[in-house]
């Protein structure tokens, strides 16, 4: 009530003067765009041998055009060399890195900002590339509450203490409603292949994954010439390794089994040693085994990134696991790019890139 | 072979400088970017009414958002007071106002560069809205063909004589997949809703539409403050008239049956006559029956067109059905914002906006 009496014995210009603040708190640093756009690249046909009739149409003879991705981007002025190409993850799409659920600028434009060149891929199946190539059927099953667990950001209905995702209603709102469905089941190779096809058309880039787009990634690491710096965040299961090479499942208590290892061919490994990788995860992953299903899961996932990149390492790679808490970064779930501190979390990033000399400008 | 050679004979530097005028043919006027994200709005809930149990989760006691719109935005220095908000058609996402399929600016950057702030919605269902409160099964059935003919590209395999749409086998390619599935069943007045919803954020604006994204335009206009134009470009079905003054269906060769008006209530056709509307047809449509069926279902979308907007007139209202041929821009198909001579068809809106004094700029 107090605050509604405050905002009523304002003058409207006076109230005015702070929506302004407030607003231009928000708003991002103009930026000049020079180029921006959106293209499709990989994909299958599927085609019926037969003839088509188009005054009796059927399926004969006509084609379906699916299994690709479609890719925003833009460029700003004065460009970065390598262009930032973000993979959202599983049920997620662009969103993941672009506004926040609390309304702020996220990794797209602080990345942006900052002179990278950004492409947002929707991978093969989701959001704007939703066309495959099979018949599927989406299910209207409610489970929010249980990505909210999944996606560590509590155990329902509260937040982990210490949590910084914005916790107010309208945030709740807008991060549930960032949700999209999958139009076909997930394939790893058919993702990756399409991924690979859309790098051919932008180049040496640096790739920055999340989640189930993690595997995605490291798939596309593996046979893109184009990948210079490979970042994931928050990768759950499907690490690669060596044939022979990989370690034992790990058990946990979570609900998608052991985290088994994915066995490639030594050629195809070898490819993740030529360029950086880091792989940062956010807080309340525990060290040992919990019965809090969720955590235990990403007690699991985290083991298996550190045996991942230990794996790099002794193939002559360059492979980092970072924990945020451990660099004095708390509070963050499953989306540390886009909770409240995630400025915080984006100049992680950004050091890590200079870093790695990943910061030159473009030639003119 | 002579083009190859004709490569292959001039020096690094010279190809360089003609790439560079190629590329620069093709990229934007830069633009200074003062705000841009994306939001959600409007949507349902679902949620089974007992208690969730993070250690057993099953869809008890969930949730699930669904049925919202997802509104992808820019905002351009110095920018006009209206924004403009673009709405797709079935099957398509906002690459309908991207770059167009021969890789050009698309209305989305042709009116950003001009100065309007660009919201680009996502319809509840399609795309990063895909997430919905029904089940839907997504058939993979090959249709590429029938939409060529019912988007009046041609007669499949021949392009109609004179098309302006971009031929070449790439941007045939990006064509076909610039197509993304409906999640759910389509009903006007879910996308409708949650789209009005949209508008209580931008405010006021003008809303562009196209093909079936029209008919969730006029519900739109029926039920918002904040639509100050309405342009439509190829709406087919589903012409609202007040109850008792709607005209017979008009029958055609189609594959979609007559074409049908929907009834309303006076009050709110009576809202459709607040603004300025007009409603844009590309080429090859025929001015009486045709046995092309693709061409007679457009004859009796036209013809409706005409009963809508002469309706709209006699109540008072201000509406327009140009056919574009008639100004002398000929060869559109039902895509003429996204052909070869798309800058010419934005000028006609971009006059439009002009004649009808929607185009001041904003109170700094």
């Amino acid at each position: 009530m107090s605050k509604v009496n405050l905002k009523l014995s304002v003058g409207a210009s006076a109230l005015s003067a702070v929506l302004m603040c407030y607003s231009s708190a928000w708003a991002m640093q103009p930026v000049t765009i020079i180029d921006q756009g959106v293209f499709a690249a990989g994909g299958t046909v599927i085609e019926a041998k037969t003839t088509f009739d188009p005054y009796h149409p059927t399926a004969a003879g006509q084609t379906l055009h699916g299994d690709h991705t479609v890719v925003h981007y833009q460029v700003p002025q004065n460009p970065r060399q390598y262009p930032i190409m973000f993979l959202h993850g599983a049920g997620q799409h662009t969103r993941t890195w672009d506004t926040t659920p609390d309304g702020r600028d996220g990794f797209r434009n602080l990345f942006l900002e900052d002179g990278y060149p950004v492409y947002l891929i929707n991978e093969p199946h989701t959001a704007d590339a939703g066309r495959a190539t099979v018949t599927h059927t989406i299910k209207a099953t409610p489970d929010d509450q249980f990505w909210y667990g999944q996606f560590r950001m509590g155990l329902w209905p509260n937040f982990y203490e210490g949590s910084v995702f914005p916790q107010d209603k309208e945030s709740m709102e807008q991060f549930f409603r960032q949700m999209t469905p999958d139009t076909a089941p997930f394939d790893v190779s058919v993702e990756a292949a399409a991924i690979t096809a859309a790098m051919e058309r932008v180049g040496d880039n640096i790739l920055v994954t999340h989640s189930r787009g993690c595997s995605v990634g490291w798939a596309v690491g593996m046979h893109s010439d184009h990948v210079k710096g490979l970042v994931a965040y928050e990768p759950g299961m499907r690490f690669p390794f060596p044939r022979g090479e990989a370690p034992q499942a790990i058990p946990n208590a979570g609900f998608f089994g052991p985290n088994q290892p994915v066995e490639v061919s030594s050629e195809e490994f070898a490819n993740l040693t030529r360029y950086p990788i880091v792989i940062y995860y956010g807080d309340f992953i525990p060290k040992t085994v919990t019965d809090n299903p969720y955590q235990d899961y990403w007690r699991a996932a985290l083991q298996m990134a550190r045996e991942f990149a230990a794996c790099i390492n002794r193939h002559g790679g360059d492979a980092q696991v970072i924990e945020l808490p451990e660099l004095g970064i708390k509070g963050n779930s499953h989306f540390p790019f886009a909770e409240k501190n995630n400025v915080q979390v984006a100049q992680v990033l950004k050091d890590w890139l200079e870093y790695k000399q990943l910061t030159a400008r473009a030639q003119p």
